[in-house]
């Protein structure tokens, strides 16, 4: 496919030319996008409402329309964005550690681009911006695949960044978008190991192990969050189901929204009927195991609720013996994402902390908080559930990589 | 594959145990298997000398047959590795950072083991042992598939390793051999992301591609060095030789050996006879650009030879225009392994490290300082060349990931 060869070349060679940009050059590209972003929303509005138009005859689901649709207020969201990538601080060239050996050789570990990205991602135009504008700030090219219902969203966005990064002064490949929206596609992206460094894929199940199961490039697995909380038998009940109510209903299509609930037998009977009543009212289903259903009217739990992620209003909860029970349904159930234990057990919030083996685990607290924001890193391109390279909040700081600077003084080895 | 799925299962439930063992326990565990290779010795060399007849009769090339020979002094070498790792600082549990947010949840990013670890080398029985322990020692579980040549060895070491497990009390599948030698047996491995959770290929670059292009699991590559030296107009010709020679010479088939010279013109004249004089005298082959043979009686250098890992003694040479000419050779050729200036030109050593994109970029130095121990980290199981996760010596810490833990007080999101 000669479109993706080229821009795949044009992203690698842009990408060496950005590692060597100040923090300011960068800065004023990612304003200069956001002032043409300004200048010309209606000609990204218009674009838009193709996209919005061809997709409702096609019979999107409603929801999915709503993630495609551009407004002013949308695109004033963008530009926010912009202004808040320019706020955060450089990670590249930050010395991470200096030392000196015996021989004298000072070794400094520092941080540096990761080169040329791929960013494969659903019917988002507003991930369009974000990637690049994370991309660029980090000093990495990108080389955008998106969504094709979003296909002239994308373009009227992309010629406008490229606009933007020219008057700048940046390299023209600097951020490329794919237009070949075929399926096709997106498996020959996942072989040009040798122009990309990193392929991110944010969207569905199925678009992630996709990518996963044909990539020859890295991959961060961002998204997926099977998230548990368990009530332990001397947790606060009030506390916790202020908690459970939180973790559920504050946004339940978000990746760290609380997908079942372990429920100590102790403090079930307790438990289970107050917090039921208030989800209930909040428009919560529940689905409940057989011995849970005992204090509470549910629909049965399956096998198959234990472990899928609704991102609705849907609530699986068990009945477990102890804290080693709710660890071992965790470890055959979780996606790695964010778990919480609600106790006044010392002794069981440490082994809870230590056993569970997710990204974040939390002691009395709703797991909403796992989030780049929520946690201080500024912005975020998503939360990755593998281990490999970044586990949790991966944000600009995720997007580099580090070498060794040894300076010396005619050393040899011995 | 039966025994592959079985042992994939086995090694992924022991390392659910083994990220809860204390240090103390595994480097217990660690020392017993040095006293079991020291008291199984004879049963290690037997079922070696099988391997090494097998590979004589088969005409394995001699360099590869020492590679794969075991003799006391080599199994005194690995009782010695045990040591050494154990007394290396446990990576596991080390709390990188804690911070408090306005809302009070207090937040650690905490080292934790990767989990089960796949590990695919070539016929070095060493390597059996240094995977192992690493492996342990980082809290993971292995699951080891070794050249098809030292098939007899491996099945030996492990299972003197698994006895020594077991009898300091840990679960018998940390460490698991792959029997089946064949190569579909890789191919399946590669598959197995639902119990492993990394692949480190060990080998030539033939072994590395096909991992790469095949592996649903995320694969850190190592090893492959196409080093370069940078010889700069105002470099101190005696020590620029030295440090030549040194890097060419004192271990040539090591990936930190240099494999291309490139020489600013102004200073060829002067420094190619006398480092090729010094050279020559140690048994190096140089290959030359038509400009640089004017100066020392060399084969011409292909373009094959500026992308060749030698590994042995064979160097190729170039006579570059300045710094900006060497920086596009190393980035048009190099592995991103270790590159080197040498030049007393301030301008330039900045330049030169902020621009060439290698794990190590080296003033004034041998490239040959690019190791584990050199660096002062320890054991490692190799240098990494790409940029996810970890690059350059690739030791216990990098065998690890982190978690977030989040202690609260029943905080909720708003």
């Amino acid at each position: 496919m000669i479109e993706l060869l080229d821009k795949g070349e044009k992203v690698k060679a842009a990408s060496r030319k950005l590692r060597l940009l100040s923090t300011d050059e960068k800065n004023e590209a990612i304003l200069s996008i956001s002032r043409e972003l300004e200048a010309h929303k209606e000609g990204i509005l218009l674009a838009n409402s193709i996209d919005v138009e061809n997709s409702k005859k096609k019979g999107m689901k409603e929801s999915l329309v709503d993630r495609l649709a551009l407004s002013e207020d949308r695109i004033a969201g963008m530009i926010e964005s912009c202004k808040n990538v320019v706020s955060l601080s450089d990670p590249v060239g930050e010395i991470e550690n200096t030392w000196v050996q015996k021989d004298g050789l000072q070794i400094s570990r520092v941080r540096v681009p990761i080169g040329a990205i791929g960013m494969i991602y659903e019917s988002r135009p507003n991930v369009t911006v974000d990637a690049s504008i994370l991309s660029l700030k980090s000093g990495n090219s990108v080389l955008l695949k998106g969504g094709s219902d979003a296909i002239n969203s994308n373009k009227a966005i992309v010629s406008i960044i490229k606009k933007a990064l020219t008057s700048a002064g940046l390299p023209e490949g600097s951020v490329e978008l794919v237009e070949d929206t075929s399926h096709q596609a997106v498996e020959e992206m996942l072989k040009m190991n040798q122009y990309l460094s990193l392929i991110i894929p944010r969207g569905g199940a199925g678009l992630i192990k996709f990518v996963v199961n044909n990539s020859r490039i890295p991959v961060i697995e961002t998204g997926t969050g099977n998230c548990h909380i368990f009530i332990d038998y001397n947790a606060d009940v009030d506390k916790a189901v202020m908690i459970v109510e939180n973790a559920k209903t504050q946004r339940p299509g978000t990746c760290n929204a609380v997908e079942t609930l372990l429920v100590h037998r102790a403090i079930a009977a307790e438990f289970i009927p107050r917090a039921a009543q208030i989800l209930t009212e909040k428009g919560v289903e529940l689905r409940g195991c057989t011995e849970s259903i005992r204090y509470w009217k549910m629909l049965p739990a399956t096998e198959e609720d234990y472990a899928t992620e609704f991102l609705d209003l849907v609530l699986a909860v068990k009945i477990v013996e102890d804290v080693d029970e709710a660890i071992s349904h965790i470890e055959k159930y979780s996606t790695g994402h964010s778990e919480a234990i609600l106790t006044n057990d010392y002794a069981n919030s440490r082994r809870f902390l230590k056993a569970v083996d997710s990204a974040a685990v939390y002691v009395n607290a709703s797991t909403r908080f796992t989030d780049g924001g929520e946690f201080g890193f500024g912005s975020e391109i998503g939360i990755s559930t593998q281990k490999l390279h970044a586990r949790g909040p991966f944000g600009l700081k995720e997007l580099t990589s580090y070498k060794y600077t040894i300076l010396g003084d005619s050393q040899v080895r011995k």
